[in-house]
């Protein structure tokens, strides 16, 4: 693995959970590719493309109190096609005036494909700790 | 972005809150510029200058129990004169013989600049996500 | 520090949490030296060599839930011999159907040589928050 692609996936990461965080909704889907997929066990239907996904992250961003994805252990390897990505992305939920509370730990498994001169996701599996069923 | 400035700034980070954690209250206040400054809505007033930056980190050392500053999602971006880095930072503190509490959930917002051959902390922005005001 | 051993230390540790969290036991006594040794003082006795750090990690697989070791600041730094790496390390278990729950919040100090054309983990030493005699 470069070190230009390593960087590129780390910026990529960096900048992904402000996106949804902080409402911005189209940069958020522009980290997937058009075709781009997120699978989840939290919602009832994979979301895919652009379009959907941009609601995806527009509807999330109505929710009560602060949610923000924390995201940790990034690793990065070769993969057909492009590269893999595993972390963890922990849920933490503020509302006003309350604690912080750790709702979900879950880990995600990132396939990343080159579109448009950088890496984009192309499809993302959500696995939740809390359901035997997704480890 | 550069890969030799991202190495730097993610070095920065990983470095900066085992500093203020372990009590090297001189180290962490050389993160910032001589004339740096930390606003927090945590604190009375904003923190401004290594001398006040180095008092301020040593009265945080004198806390009860154990604080750790955990920082993720760091997001490098070119900004006029320098960088713009946004993270989260959590503060868990842990009491003699007790569990890890999270405290605080919160975003920050650094201005970094160029000082002395490496890149420096000229002004960081912390909100708060349990506080409206400061989202 | 050059990029490059930046990039590996990286890659490092992003892979090493997967690989006990997920059972492969193998892959994450190789992160560690063929006479690596694991320092903690949540365990009885250190833990030393492949064979050792091999059973450590399939016995901690067999845990009830879903245990996961979320890794963040790290930190490196020269030293004779190799590098430092510091790091926060929490640990998080999630039970079937319930909530995640931060179990212990610890920090470890790992001594890194080059090892079979890679870094690998000479010795690692935690140190547990909750506990006074270990920070």
């Amino acid at each position: 693995m470069d070190v230009e692609t390593l960087a590129l996936v780390q910026q990529l990461y960096g900048a992904q959970s402000h996106y949804i965080d902080e409402g911005h909704a189209r940069e958020w889907a522009a980290t997937f590719t058009p075709d781009g997929e997120f699978h989840s066990p939290s919602y009832p239907a994979p979301v895919a493309g652009t379009e959907a996904l941009t609601k995806f992250a527009a509807d999330f961003a109505r929710q009560d109190g602060v949610t923000r994805h924390v995201l940790t252990n990034v690793h990065v390897t070769p993969a057909a096609g492009g590269l893999t990505v595993r972390a963890y992305l922990q849920i933490v939920r503020t509302l006003p005036g309350g604690p912080p509370e750790l709702l979900r730990q879950t880990t995600i498994t990132d396939d990343l494909v080159r579109h448009a001169g950088t890496w984009r996701i192309r499809r993302r599996t959500v696995r939740r700790d809390d359901m035997k069923e997704n480890r």
